[in-house]
């Protein structure tokens, strides 16, 4: 049901020096799914990553981030599916921590160095006896796996992997960007059930790692929403194997502001993949807030959208009933807009107009845009020039068949 | 499919002395549904109410608030359903305004003692001839309805008329309170797609009238919510038409506590009935969050939960998916909360201790009482003294139906 996403043509996706991969069959919750996974880095690589701000943070994320404050100099990432490893309490903690242990005893690395994590259901325990047999698995099964099969390794109510992958020349050396992200529902600004993992061959020092990092998720994965609600575990790691021989050092560098933007694109189209294979996703709903006061003041708006299951469910149902945007529009906690300015356009035609129904407005039209499978919804405050762009998707019986019965 | 919610018996529903009602079928939507209701209050009435906070205020509104400014004193409200008569500029306003004017010329009385409330589907304007015709019925029809006809007349996507009267002495002399609402979905506190309208024969100051609807709002029509969306056009009216020989002029007056009483226990019956009667809800859920620093801690905690589509969903699945309620406490923007300190309890099962999966936790027993129809989730914050209830429902299959189609 995913909205114009399709599974990558291996052809597409490109190996990134530095980095090794593996997959296995660790019998987690499901037999005969792949559902552990590694994604090994070179010596000398480091990584940078932004974590859940859930207060309920799950176990394996207390670790990774305890561990990538040690050092950046990070080896190893371990993602489980089957259980979130939340909720878990002081065993959570030790199992995660073990997991770690076990991986750095398997591969003669430091425990310190592996980032674990987990995504599932919460408030169940790691079966570590499945975890560590599926860890000698993963040794035994290193560099046999694709990165299509790590994408689909992670997957929980995801229906199609998502893979990313760009090559750019910086100073004549070629540079890959390859990640991946799982995440179909609890998506939500400020991370998600989501995981995403891009890795880089290039070389940059740490800090400007972490700023691309900070900078990158507050315009993709910060933006968009599936269902309003924020996990307990995600988090967006990158690591560069650090292979290239020139080092980017400077901001001021033109090749950091083109390494910016490509893993800027990597990361738009996994969070863009994210919503569009959205729980019970039908459409996918670009929503443009234009002219407002301020940037935050448009996200505030696009949200209230967003997250308004009024108007997902009629977005759902392709009915045109386009007052409860407005309804949404005047929740938004924002101080400074004039109802009476507000122009809203459903995929560039004019229904609402200074803050009425447009007196063009032809209901006919209204319903045959509302029957699009991408739709554009551009809220034009004229109250300034700041503007935000927000994604998210409607709201089905399907979205409710998925979160009423995953676990069974 | 209200929970444990009943049409009201007529013997149980009193009449207030200076009231008088009436209701009418002016087609304005549909045909054969009573669609216009009238409550005309006697001469020395007057009336205190609170409005949306919503800034796509509906232009009824505008009018209820002015008139209501310029003066306390209310000898009627006249309210619609089939259109809300929101997003609707200029001609909305005109619209409501002619409203008051036809509905005092025909009853002799001023224009600005006329309150005009609408409900229904937001920017759709109010077709005026067939309310002239219905205000022209109304007069005809005056004193020939009941409580229980005013409060199906005012309904929309409700099952079940709303309606709660009660009877004191208060210094010998007998006061009725007989209240009505509706509002079934965009439930959400600060209002709702929400009408109620309290009366009684009571004698008191205004500005105590005023001090009860302010204080009894906070106690009821805040502390719920179905769905989270705020609508343009919610209001909750008092009106008190003074018959009584005994003013209440003073706050520390015995009389004046009772009073205040006895309206909290109407308003929160009708705000229960709300959630009861919620779009498609299977389950009526008390969320209990208790032993925090504030209460307004506590709402916010409360809120995230009765706001989550993953917690609502699990719910209508009788699913102990119990880990989703951990989730939204830590995503609630709380500051000082100990996650290791919490504890919750599902109808008094302790199901998750100090942060993590009680000990004790018998799936088979999560499972019985997800079953249950009236749910109660207690969350111990161990952390203060504050608490703080919230009442919310499940999300069905019938939610997404009943407002995916809901305008064909």
């Amino acid at each position: 049901m995913a909205i114009n996403l399709k599974k990558p043509n291996l052809n597409d996706i490109f190996s990134v020096p530095g980095i090794q991969l593996a997959v296995t069959e660790a019998g987690i919750k499901y037999k005969d799914k792949k559902d552990l996974a590694l994604i090994l880095a070179d010596e000398g690589s480091h990584a940078a990553a932004v974590f859940t701000k859930n207060k309920f943070i799950a176990a394996p994320v207390i670790i990774a981030k305890k561990n990538l404050k040690k050092s950046s100099r990070i080896r190893a990432c371990i993602i489980n599916t089957g259980s979130a490893n939340a909720g878990t309490g002081k065993n959570g903690l030790i199992n995660a921590q073990n997991t770690c242990d076990r991986l750095a005893s398997q591969f003669h690395i430091k425990s310190d160095e592996v980032l674990p994590f987990s995504t599932g259901v919460i408030m169940k325990h790691l079966p570590m006896e499945k975890i560590n047999q599926g860890i000698s698995a993963l040794a035994l099964k290193l560099n046999k796996a694709t990165w299509i099969e790590v994408a689909e390794a992670i997957m929980t109510t995801d229906t199609v992997p998502k893979v990313c992958s760009k090559k750019i020349m910086l100073d004549d050396e070629e540079v890959v960007i390859t990640g991946i992200a799982k995440g179909s529902g609890m998506i939500h600004p400020n991370m998600a059930t989501m995981l995403a993992f891009i890795t880089t061959n290039v070389s940059i020092e740490h800090n400007l790692l972490t700023q691309i990092v900070s900078e990158v998720t507050e315009e993709t994965f910060n933006l968009i929403s599936v269902d309003g609600d924020t996990s307990t575990n995600d988090s967006f790691v990158v690591i560069s194997t650090n292979k290239t021989k020139k080092i980017i050092v400077d901001e001021q560098d033109a090749d950091f502001k083109k390494l910016h933007n490509i893993i800027l694109e990597v990361a738009r189209y996994l969070a863009h993949a994210i919503v569009r294979d959205g729980e019970g996703a039908t459409k996918f709903i670009k929503i443009q807030v234009c002219n407002g006061q301020s940037k935050l003041d448009c996200k505030e708006i696009a949200k209230k959208i967003a997250h308004s299951p009024l108007i997902k469910t009629a977005f759902f149902a392709s009915d045109p009933n386009l007052g409860r945007i407005m309804a949404a529009i005047g929740n938004a906690e924002v101080s400074n807009i004039d109802i009476s300015k507000i122009n809203i356009y459903l995929n560039d035609y004019l229904f609402a107009e200074n803050g009425a129904l447009a007196t063009s407005y032809d209901e006919a039209i209204a319903n045959k845009e509302m029957k699009k499978e991408e739709i554009s919804l551009k809220i034009d405050l004229q109250n300034g020039n700041a503007s935000q762009n927000f994604y998210t998707t409607d709201l089905s019986y399907d979205y409710v068949k998925i979160n009423a019965e995953y676990r069974t």
